[in-house]
């Protein structure tokens, strides 16, 4: 059976394609759902694609996922440089966890270069715009097929 | 038509006239609301006028604000603080936003000092009780009237 | 009347028992509250346990305790270290309040050893497992018997 | 009898206009004088208009006005983010002073977010241009009014 | 045979009572003493109370603490924030130990904030007055309880 | 024709397999330069793969790229953390460029958390052991196939 | 002949005995001056007693005093904390200079605990109000009197 | 009847006049006391002086100070910089203290320059040699002409 | 016509020659004047030498400058490490600016290696003693040579 | 005979005229040179132009100019910030060496305006495109010219 | 006659062998005391080999050293990282002084890898054990044959 | 068969004796090599004494020992305080390395008190010019002594 990923979108991630379209590209978030879904087809997972602004339904989503999902794929936007909480659900959880952002990090303003998710997850991706997403999935398809199936 | 001004209200501000009197003064939300209906009323503005205990709330009214409504007046009280979420989200919509406090936050303990807000807004106005909230009105009514209404 | 405290769990607190046990234990949140029910028991309180992923409902069940307890204990889990809000609300607040941690926090990550809601809280309790929630119940009934019942 | 104000800008404001166009606008020292002269009449505000480029002479004056003037109305300019003997000189008068800038000095270099006039300020009113100046009178004009005359 | 504590207090305790009683209370450290003395017997505790304005004693007496207690509840006092030999000394013994203060050290200078003893403690409890004792030989009753008798 | 890509290894790379095995795992660099070798020949790539313990070489390395290939995969180890020279040699051609990391890099000691390297790329990969390589060459053809060939 | 003594007073002082006297007390700078023309009176000094707001009129001041004095006695005011030309003024003349502050500069704001003057000072004194002039008046008078007359 | 000083030397002090005499000078601390007595006797006071290596005893003796004195002049030596303990114990006691050192501590190593004495104590004087003492008993003896005998 | 350059100098250095000449060396501001005119005589340029202790006076002269000369070459002495005003002046007139320093301030105390005024110069000299003037004004006939007069 | 200068040029700046022209300009590292040559002919100066990407080849042409140069002109590039080595190399020779940049290093990223150079230079010139090179050699000839030949 | 060498244990070094073995090993400190004394016999020294936990008692030591030994072996244990006081007591006395440590204080917690005393020492030796005492006694029996025997 | 130690020399220790004698003493590094074999006889161990400018050939030889060497003495001089990638190589192979250096590096500028290579190191030995060469043999032959040879 294909397993499934949890793809988390975190604040503002909803305004994709108008919100600074110079930083973020033109593709709106369904654009970027749309591309996880062919790319999950073509590696054989499932995807649960979400998105909130709330950092308490994001922590709900993380702890769902142990029953129910493989794998979390999240780009936790603004909650990315300040959430000791998020990360916490991340390492409660005994799923891997892949942390990705459309823009570089390391590129914008100081602050942002700062996560408190990376640490706990097992590896990050950023600066490929929508196509951090397909990297992530690609990486995680790769951490599952070396560990069994529960 | 009347411009229209989303004035948001951060965490702990529903506590007004009760919370710590000594810095907030002795007015409730309630007759700040009122305060800011009569400076509009006199400035021909609309305004929407809503308190949140929820950082994802609040990023949500913000966005809602870019269709419904031309600025943002924002008092964004213990998020002012901590929250890239709420800054990112003021960025990514295209309305002027001018960030106002009650009291002055650098006449407080140290860390009220840094906002994340004050970068993302138009302006800041601090320090002047319930006046901030009309001086904030008056400033973005000025705003809104050199810039062509959509 | 037993006087009523309210007791507040925050973030990942609902995975207790499962989450980290090396660090946390084995004991879950029911556990908890089960020996926090027996130990308020002994000391004639009433206790009011709740547990919150969000931060704003956590805001906000602290702003209704004014009405409806006589004291707060707090474990404020992953909003321990970023939370304005949540110190300011127990500022806002005319109820004395208590902070616990079930793990050393001093003996953690370097930035787990700051709390933003010490310095508003009576005092802090850190390290003794679920017991440390017998230990803020046991000091906050020593608090309120020196105050006279409203 | 109507209330006075001293308003003192700080050094380079006298270029004015053609000093950095794209931050400051395009209103000379002069403008910025007659907008405050008629906002100060319909303010019933009387006030003295200054500029200094000298450290000591802004001190002098601001000693002058505890005799002469009502309210001080500062915009230190650079002085704002190294002076201790003008935020010195404010605290030694008994009048309110309230601080400007024209520029909102959070969104430009990180040495400018810093000033040793706002915590002996009343309150604090930046990046309104000219308005600011505006603001600052209407501000005062209020916190005036809530003190008997002498 | 009742379990045995040693009971460590550090520079200045002795003069509790009449040292800023604003923040340490009028019981003097007979009191305290006393008050150890009657929770210990209600917890079938014996305990060894002693005080020391010297550094070196106070390691001296951890030391002796392995062969003679089963356990250290200490108040360092002014050597919290500087003593690396004293967090060394209690590593070095195979007691646990937890430390306690009277004031909420988190609300009172910077420099109190920072224990060096904290890290090596199994817990910490601050701010209940003569109460932190009380409840420091609750949650050390409790710790040796789990702990088979030597 | 194929793109072709510099795919760059720092210092101590030619002693992957050996090396701390718990952190890099037990693939050879021979074996890590088959994968990427597998890899680019799905992608319809050309690769140059070369290992260098010397900054010089490095720097001389990406210099030449700017004629003879159409992207840079760089690893650059230990030098990742300490070299400006490097960041200035990938700045200085005109190629895109991607960073790579076999270990989490924000996940050991502090000091490796910060790259010079990563504000001069167009995105940054690290967590994924050797298949980081791969999710890198992915990237890049992606990158490539939105720009014209020259 | 006498030793003369300049006695140099910062930005602000003018305003003693006004200014701030829970801090500075109710003296006057007459006052100050009245004291410090008896103490030297007794101790065989002249005095050239002198207040300025300028940076730079202090500066002036103080390069004459090469030629017209025998020593420095220093209260900056504000400029002791920010001002490098006044101390590399003191370094450039060749007479002793003491330093010296009404109020305990080491317990009030933390900025105040710098001075710029100290390391290029023979030494400092500060706490005692009027005092701390005397107390630097007989300093000198001593410094001078192991040195031989020009 | 004449009024006491407690005088305390730190560390290292017992070896003046051998000890880095291009720093303190030739006298030997029996010179220093020599001279502490013939300026006690023209102020009329009483000294009690002392030199301790030990942190503790200095401690104890400031604690006696309490009955037995009615000043404290210390010269804290290495444990300026470090003793939270001793700071302590000037606050714990209703004695005025007063801080100096010999050396001018603002122009030696930049760790000399923090003093956590300093905030507790009524005045500091440094820089002056063995006139440091004489100048603190005058300062003294001021601060106690001021005061009404117990 | 020549180009006119007006040569601004900083506080204290009226008194080169005989400050510190183991760091400023023995030729006076007058020898240093003359080294500027035979230079500029040299170099087809007109100077205007000037000094001042006075910021304000500085800046006033920069603003003029902008009226009467083509380029500013600035030793601003003691002010370059601490004025945010006088940079602020630099950026406010048209004209390319030099900054020189007779010492190599790299290689002096920490707090002189920072200068306000270079991020807003064409360039830096600094260690040439005298000569740095020299250089400095052989760099600004090179800079005007390239730029058309007005 | 004319004295030689061995000019050092660091890593990437073969690259000169490609390398991002709008910060270097549009010469070549050739155009860089020719220009040297012809300054150097004017002062009477040999050259030695030299440049390396490597540390190490850098810090071996500094040996080797102990025995064949007079001084040593050095634009460290990307080695200024970080390399402690080649200043070292620098103070072990007895030459005497001028440091130069092409660009303001204190007008771009935070990290250039700190050398590893700067203290152990006679002095720092920057800011002056490829008339730096020129300034250098004019400083360098002076420098030389006020010392004997060997 | 042998030159005499004092060797000083710091705090908690009495529990070597018991205290944190994997550390520090399982040699008591007789053990080490045994390989001082063998070692000082194959070197012709006389050692007189001491411990204390007292701050205090480690300084008059030292001072008694002056008189009677030759030099100084020293490991300060939990006051290394603390003790201004005992790093100015060696350098109070003229006799060489070794630091040495049995762990490698660079490889544990951050706070151990400043010394005090190694600035104030000839050298320092760290991370073998017992080993580094017999390293300590070999440096100093060769630092005092180069020195004549008073 | 004898234990064989690569001795390993960083930048600039070429120049010794020559370089800076006031801190690195007279003896070249042939005098070093020369005392490095005699005491290598006496302890019974091989050594291949190698020095280079380059960080990457340095590497390159340490990653040759673990074919080679049993163990790495290795003074990385400049390197010492800027180099993962040394340190990296050090751990990358599995032999046991120690640290030396011939200058007390805790006595010098505050950035060379920091070593990259400490951490990885057994332990290490600095301050004792050409002497530290010996003890850090002597260290090794202890080190080795207590291994079995492969």
């Amino acid at each position: 059976m294909a397993r499934s990923i949890l793809v988390l979108n975190g604040p503002n991630l909803n305004l994709l394609g108008t919100r600074q379209p110079e930083i973020y590209g033109h593709d709106t978030l369904a654009d970027v759902e749309a591309l996880c879904r062919t790319v999950a087809a073509e590696l054989d997972l499932a995807i649960d694609f979400r998105q909130s602004n709330s950092e308490g339904e994001l922590i709900g989503w993380i702890h769902e996922a142990q029953e129910t999902h493989d794998a979390v794929l999240i780009n936790a936007a603004g909650y990315t440089h300040t959430s000791v909480a998020i990360a916490d659900a991340l390492v409660a959880i005994s799923l891997p966890a892949v942390e990705i952002h459309m823009s570089n990090i390391h590129a914008r303003e100081p602050f942002r270069s700062h996560s408190t998710i990376s640490p706990v997850a097992k590896g990050m991706i950023c600066g490929f715009g929508g196509d951090s997403y397909r990297l992530g999935l690609i990486a995680l398809a790769q951490l599952l097929s070396t560990e069994p199936e529960a």
